[in-house]
């Protein structure tokens, strides 16, 4: 419905999350759920065989569904309600066992999770051709020198390969994190109405519905929603690690820095009366789904205490945010990827930026060198009133240093930004012998 | 596109916001600033008539525009394009005053704020009738004795009138804020491209705008959002509001207690396999929206740290945020409204209620008696003794103080709920008098 | 306890809210609740006065009243329990006085109101000196021009007076707020164990103790928070407002940026290894808390939905979110306050930063004086053409115009910085006219 | 400072978490990198000896060191100002050492990593007490029956032991959580200023330095910070799911209810005026935390996207967050447990209140029974019509089944609570099963 669902969202969000989407899962579970029970022995084969029959998306009418979920306040009651019209219209007897034994949080939360996992399966998908996007930028640009810079100041140089390291290893984490939740989260809601079972479900037939959709068995978590809030919040963190990088970007392409660029395209971020701008469209968008997911996030953690055996109104507030959430962090991943795969770098332009300060982030480089011989504090102190000199008179560090007779060795070497890059190429190497490990 | 906008969205969301209306809103943007502009002498008025007859949302192709956001990143580009070339199609020479001077964010925020217009009308309507239910129901139930509950404890009685008239009262608050915040919030956004305005954009076109709008006229606050701000939290304000009740009737509509209750409907918040049950449906969705609503205005209020004379992400986060904040609190006040207009009060039982303690609730009511005889401190002492007894015995209070020969006039009296009802009457009062004087 | 109250917290954090300034507000409440209670005749004279000698927090035991806070809940019961002690060592008879009829929520609410009392009085000063140290900059840099930004892109140009001016605005609104809530906020807790008041409790000692404390009368908005929700929000807003102005600075303070400055103060911000640093450590502190503040509204905001007329949680989250509120809105606000009285403006660097595109920020200039005689369509592609040209070059645009024999008079005017304000002048002194009518 | 840390904080809050804590933390740091540089030849040996016996807590001006936090903008630079001298005074030679390489976030966010691990181990500790209790609570109330409730409603029968062990098996999803994370969390950050190292700042020191301190080595996460984050959602997560049980008991302990109950004590949450009043004081305090720590994970999240090396003010904005979470979520734990230890429950009540709508609940068991002989929807409509006439003449609903002739056998079975319970003692056994293995 949003103006905005093309700028934000997930270029897939019909597929993976509209409306047919949801009831076509919701029918899966259904048909999935006859078919356990029938392999159990608890409802009859042909019964099972006619309700996954009859559960197809376009049996509904979607518009009555929708409207009808007022009266109960939830999509299961009028989906099974419509269901089960559906068989009896085919077969009165086989009526008897739609949704038997379920509750209407069975379907919905199953549903979600099931949604769920065609996420996780995009996400992890994703995160590794990002890998391999941030791999081959850094093998670029491992020695391709820039300012470090701390607090929006020019600090120190690093490279720009050390930059996408860190996004590289923090990508790794995030990789290690979702193998790691998916055992908790993708588990089936299989428990009736107060969570204790019944006659039709039991562990068994959970066993068997779990199975056949692929998710884990678990116990009911009607009300504890422990691992609905760790996926909220793995989305939030994976989302706010895009918004870092957007953060990035959009810094290093103000015009006064101007060192990368997201990819040009026709149209894009241009503007025909300011032929000079470079908007960064693709990084605004990230870091718009960046401010946002911390209170989806927040929302769903929020709601975790729900009463009893089902909530009244904190399960209910879960639905949208979550579905929010996926659509927002899908797409910032997604964007992402997109600003990775078409990065511009300005290496030359990095480099005149280093030189901006005329030497004087060279200042310890010479403090140093002068402390062998004169010791750090005189060394020190020399340097403070060079640099003062220097800034006063608008002379590069060096020339000072030249005009007030410094006794070093290899003056030059002192303001070489190549051998002020630290460790950065060795960390490089860790990190990418870590990346390439997990090959 | 939502699954479930039926059941927590304001009703009339499609009228209200989606995508045809924030189109047409700004189109109507479009048609009225060259008919100001036209007023002004600063362009031919043939092209403003050009203009303000081709700004139809039937000429737009809206999946084109939808896709093209993309690129330049906000709504006003591809609609601007659009008209440009529907007006060109018409009349080349009028085609160069379509949104000439203006910027994206002086359509796109001019139409939000039309949006809000649009709900502060509504909602001054929908308070209005609130006001009027509430008072309805405080007339009736001004002497109803029900408990009074602190910690979820029975603490001591009050009458429902008062808790209503609580109600009524945090209303009017509510009236007057939104009166206040409307001359603030109601403002155009007209400024040009780094608000500074220009040869087109003229403090008198902006005042002929703003009129022709029904806006207030003000300086750009293209970064300054404040009164964007200010509205979000009004409403996740009243929103909360709505959630107090919904609290207190679902609370009070326990198996277990029993007082008051949504209204029944055909097929509303019941079930076929347990007759006993009376699902408060309602009330779960005004609590999940109140769940929501704090995270979307905070989502405002953390974006607010917008960069230079236009943000790189943070004014793209209002966009859906506050949108999604106009359909979940206008929903919430809608079914608020609906909450207490079919509310079924049951006095008999509430009384019952009163009675479930067996007397122990007037034990204050024993002791002050006492005390004008036999001091405080031993009247304390010797109701604290009685109630213990009447604890362990199962008796009621009022007996346990007649076995053990209590010296108090009137004893029943002290047990008399409709006695311990404090000032409550007399609070009402004073409450339902300020209401009557804003009629 | 924190390490960093000193860096984020308002400076009178200690005088405005530790502990002894809470319970010295809960004594007041006391006192004057009984000298209220006297005036009414409802308790005697002599125990009001004995209850307000006693009243003073150099008796109580701090420590024993905050480890006894664990079994009441609240800081009122032990309150209520050290003085009744301290009153019944001096006066058996005074000491059955002692806050009667009223309700640890009374006490504990009134004393909150009262610290808002304090917060709303320093507020209004500081924006009233805030208001006039930006009025003053406004003053003098109405005509320094320097970039308009757009999505971290030089967009156009605008003058720094126009800057401060949208600022000075916003203060202006947020004043306003500040007067209208008031009268909503500061209203006195006094409603006894359910919001029904009782004999001790009734409307006169209302009328007297407001009086008395410099509050307005109210029914008992126990549990219907939304004028603290009014207030939590306002200061969220405004601490978002100094966000804002730190966001700017932050930007304009970049190394490669350099037009603003925090004052320079020894040992601040600064770095003897790094000396072409210039940290903004001030915007630093009031970003952080401008990062905090939305989710402590938030908070507010959630816990709106309070059970009955007493909540079990809910009230408790208020307590130590909304000191917390104070501290860091109080403290922004100072901060904001410092920042714009010490600030360092390069005008010169202003200009040259408008230079650094060499001319293409004015291609618009161009193409309209080129439309006037060649029409819009070919003066616009005319200036795409030599756009290109100049950066293809790095010749500034006007000398590409020479080359390519422009036909427009007064050539230079159009590069002219002064020139291309757009309407910076009028809008500062409409803006500026609006601030000294409230003087 | 908080008037409130003893109700809300963990209980040593003083020695995980004060300023004496924190300053103690960056001191072990500052001696254990010396030692590590000295160990690997960098800085002599004495310097390192000597520089460890001055980082002693005893020997900071910790009133100056706060104070000078304004300047420098972080507590690292007064403290290696302070220390620096300490060691000079001792030894000019050494002093040259302090700090060598490093900068102030390797000190900081090292020292919130140790205060992180101090965490660990006392939520790992109080968990596994947590499980225990848990297990006992379960193996008594397995089969202890008690209605299940759905949306504040009854409606089916399970036992107590089921709730518990739903909590249970969320218990093992934290601790399998935390185990996963905290090869994650306990990082050493040491990668100087902007993350590149340097020749004191060595792959090899880190080694040395992460070992010497129990922590793991990372490359820089200066502005990558989803591990911090992940750490908060946990957080947040785990009192979400202490807010959870508190939501449970809060609820059974009502008076209406009066199911289960928080551990009587002295004083603890009684009134003397309300003889009959149990209030839910830990619950509160737990649910007062529950509703705070969303917020303080969202501020997380939220500060995510750090600019470039070092953030200005969205790192700042982690500090005194995480902090705040580290006591209120820690607090939430520990009251959590003192809840389960102390719970008193009254199963004679639970079982008068399965009886409370008069057979009502099982009407689903009769609709079954009767389906077999007489079909499914004549079954349904039949006990329609008998709860209707239940309700309606106040009779029991088996009583109407015999009135009405219900031919069902062994009727009085199908009104036994034990026996529609479902499978909760089966799903009991499965989790008690999990746990044990555990062990």
């Amino acid at each position: 419905m949003s103006l905005y669902s093309h700028l934000f969202y997930f270029s897939k969000h019909k597929e993976f999350s509209d409306e047919s989407a949801d009831l076509s899962r919701m029918l899966l579970f259904e048909s999935s759920l006859a078919q356990s029970q029938a392999k159990c022995g608890i409802i009859p084969q042909a019964a099972a065989e006619m309700i996954a029959a009859c559960a197809q998306i376009e049996f509904l009418d979607i518009d009555k569904l929708t409207a009808d979920i007022r009266l109960g306040g939830n999509a299961a009651i009028p989906l099974v309600q419509q269901l089960t019209r559906i068989v009896k219209n085919n077969d009165v007897e086989a009526s008897r066992y739609v949704h038997v034994g379920a509750t209407s949080q069975d379907v919905i939360d199953t549903a979600t999770v099931l949604e769920i996992k065609a996420y996780i399966i995009f996400i992890e998908q994703t995160i590794e051709i990002l890998g391999k996007e941030l791999y081959r930028l850094i093998k670029k640009h491992a020695s391709t020198v820039m300012m470090g810079r701390t607090l929006l100041q020019q600090a120190k140089p690093i490279t720009f390969g050390l930059k996408l390291a860190a996004y590289l290893e923090a990508l790794m984490r995030h990789q290690e994190r979702l193998q790691q939740l998916k055992s908790r989260v993708l588990s089936l809601q299989l428990s009736g109405a107060v969570g204790a079972g019944n006659a039709f479900i039991s562990n068994e037939v959970a066993e068997h519905l779990a199975s056949s959709l692929g998710l884990n068995v678990s116990s009911s978590w009607q009300t504890n929603r422990d691992s609905m809030v760790e996926w909220a919040g793995f989305l939030a963190n994976l989302t706010g690690f895009c918004g870092k990088i957007a953060t990035d970007i959009s810094l290093l392409m103000q015009t006064e820095i101007a060192e990368v660029f997201e990819g040009a395209a026709e149209g894009k971020g241009g503007s025909s009366t300011m032929p000079h701008k470079r908007n960064p469209v693709t990084c605004a968008a990230i870091l718009a789904n960046a401010a946002r997911t911390p209170h989806l996030a927040a929302t769903m953690y929020a709601v975790m205490s729900q009463e009893n055996e089902r909530s009244a109104g904190k399960w209910h507030a879960e639905w949208d945010t979550l579905k929010e959430l996926h659509l927002l962090s899908a797409g910032a991943l997604e964007k992402c990827l997109d600003l990775m795969q078409h990065l511009e770098v300005d290496a030359e332009r990095m480099l005149q930026n280093v030189e901006l300060t005329k030497g004087l982030i060279y200042a310890e480089n010479v403090s140093l060198a002068l402390a062998k011989t004169m010791g750090k504090l005189n060394a020190h102190e020399w340097v403070e009133k060079a640099c003062k000199q220097a800034i006063k008179s608008g002379l590069h560090l060096m020339e000072v240093c030249k005009q007030l007779n410094i006794e070093v060795e290899n003056l030059e070497s002192l303001f070489d930004p190549k051998q002020s890059i630290g460790n950065s190429i060795e960390i490089i190497q860790v990190i990418v012998q870590k990346y390439e490990n997990t090959l």
